[in-house]
């Protein structure tokens, strides 16, 4: 496990256990179980689209970004993936100066190194639940600034008019917003920084995870700054995304995302309820569809070992810098796959009734 | 149409037209319009595929790849079309001097420009029917050279010996061979440069042509040396192959293509036949499964814009440097629509019988 080792590695772990990659569940990826079935029937009818090459800058799916938001096409750009605007956002700013709000998700410093930006962290503390203050930090010596929110791994929400001021006392800064994982909190439109006025807010959003089709890779960025979108668009593959998924995309813009939400938060809540008399373990609220776990008596490669010969599959946040080996993080699946995963982990950690 | 615009934008010209991007026939972009059906039952029975991350650095592929050539993954590198793999060649060799043998894809100027390499031509003449003499060359000024071959868009086929004898004798620089159209050539494995033992070779292939499957934007490079190979990974995207172009590419590299290339070479000489007595215009002999065409009396614009308006795309080359408005390329299509096409040719050109 190198220290940018993503979960959703299912290919490796199922050769390792010598099963099919679809036996394992899979909780170290943060995906949405839930898929609407008539997706797949939608599929189905576009296959064909493979024989063309797609649209040039996935132009289809600005427009329909466009045309759903009722904002400008030059507003947006699209990527294979959030992570190709990250590491093109990176490569634009080399040589720059960036903070991390840490600890979060490993890939913006990781392209932060590749491009070589001068890479500080500030790190939100397990004393305080690792809520995260903006008010208190002094942004003036960055240039860019990386805020992960809802927070991946903590599952900790900052509210989007701190961000808002932060972004107006500091307008020499650039700030990335990276609301992936947004769409999964109750209410999330009017808690989104989506469609500010700010010329120096990016706001990231992923097709991969409230969908449930994180195959399809498909993230995009917004800003009203339509210099910045152009500046990455620019280093951006022409045709990224596959021309599949470009259908696939601007089918899936027109679905509704409040039930999958409300019905993971069903799930997760009961999580919270199963383990919360569970003193050997600590879970962290969460304000999305995974929860971080501190393990207080095994550490997470021993949990983690033992899960996987259950075949169920977690993140290990021991290479998360800012974590450590005491720190697990679990996404919500299923009911039937949680109730499996409780029953597995109680017996692991001690705590059966 | 700016300098770097490509053909297959049946999108932007379907809006034009006012029609379905179905209804056009894309001579524009050099795709086999052959797709074995089966194809498209293999990928209905693979859609849950989406619902899973692809493997990191497309391992899947790399894995299949090695497999099939017996050799080692290592020597490979997967990307989303040929492109990401030539964008990050230029990355890596930002400010160093670059040779572009020209007239050819757009693509090698584009990224050498993006990263600030020094560009340098060397011109095919229209004299020599746009053969290339490599022994001719000194390519000791230069760190990269870019050679398509057999060449998009003159169809020149360099032979693979005249390759080696220079890259033995130039070892300082690094010959990047872009085969994507190699496989439509007859014998086409003993023309190959891939899996030669040479340290500044590296070998580009491309899914989209002889597949048909443009959408899948899968494209890969061999080289004996790894550490080239290790260096462009670097910059790729861990999930840039969409989790479905995975398991479809790993099927693809099970089909034999020898029947798809004697099938558009057949389609290839009926057009020649059927077109070598207009001296209107005059076609360049091609490798490959396209051809140049130089107009005599007419510009690129006048024959683009009159066969649009039959729904025909083709390719102005215009813009690709060392041409000009005198030239257009075609694509070999399946009979009906050559047919189509040549009917209406002929009237434009002045050439019925």
């Amino acid at each position: 496990m190198d220290s940018f080792t993503h979960g959703g590695n299912i290919y490796y772990y199922s050769k390792l256990l010598g099963c099919n990659a679809n036996e394992i569940i899979d909780l170290s990826s943060n995906i949405s179980p839930f898929v609407d079935e008539n997706i797949f029937e939608f599929i189905k009818n576009q296959i064909s689209s493979l024989k063309n090459l797609p649209s040039s800058n996935a132009i289809i799916l600005k427009e329909a970004l466009a045309n759903k938001y009722d904002k400008e096409m030059e507003n947006f750009v699209v990527g294979a993936g959030t992570s190709e605007i990250i590491k093109n956002l990176c490569l634009i700013n080399s040589g720059k100066k960036a903070l991390i709000i840490a600890p979060t998700y490993i890939d913006y410093e990781r392209y932060c190194k590749l491009y070589n930006l001068q890479i500080n962290f500030h790190f939100a503390s397990e004393k305080r639940n690792f809520a995260i203050n903006l008010q208190e930090l002094d942004f003036s010596k960055f240039d860019i600034v990386f805020i992960c929110n809802p927070n991946n791994p903590t599952g900790y929400y900052i509210e989007k008019d701190d961000i808002l001021r932060i972004a107006k006392r500091f307008e020499n800064c650039m700030f990335v917003i990276d609301e992936s994982y947004h769409p999964f909190m109750s209410n999330s439109d009017n808690k989104s920084l989506l469609f500010e006025k700010s010329k120096n807010i990016i706001v990231l959003r992923s097709f991969s995870k409230i969908y449930g089709l994180a195959g399809l890779r498909i993230g995009y960025a917004f800003s009203f700054n339509k210099e910045i979108i152009r500046e990455i668009e620019k280093h951006c593959l022409e045709w990224g995304v596959n021309s599949l998924s470009e259908v696939v995309g601007k089918y899936l813009l027109s679905i509704k995302t409040d039930k999958i939400a409300s019905k993971i938060n069903e799930i997760k809540n009961y999580l919270y309820e199963e383990l919360k008399d569970c003193n050997n373990i600590k879970l962290f609220s969460s304000a999305t569809n995974f929860v971080l776990i501190k393990l207080y008596h095994l550490n997470s490669e021993e949990v983690f070992t033992k899960l996987l010969s259950n075949k169920i599959l977690i993140r290990d946040c021991k290479n998360i810098r800012g974590l450590d080996d005491s720190f697990i993080r679990v996404a919500i699946k299923d009911l039937d796959s949680m109730r499996y995963f409780l029953s597995i982990l109680k017996k692991i950690v001690g705590c059966e009734n």
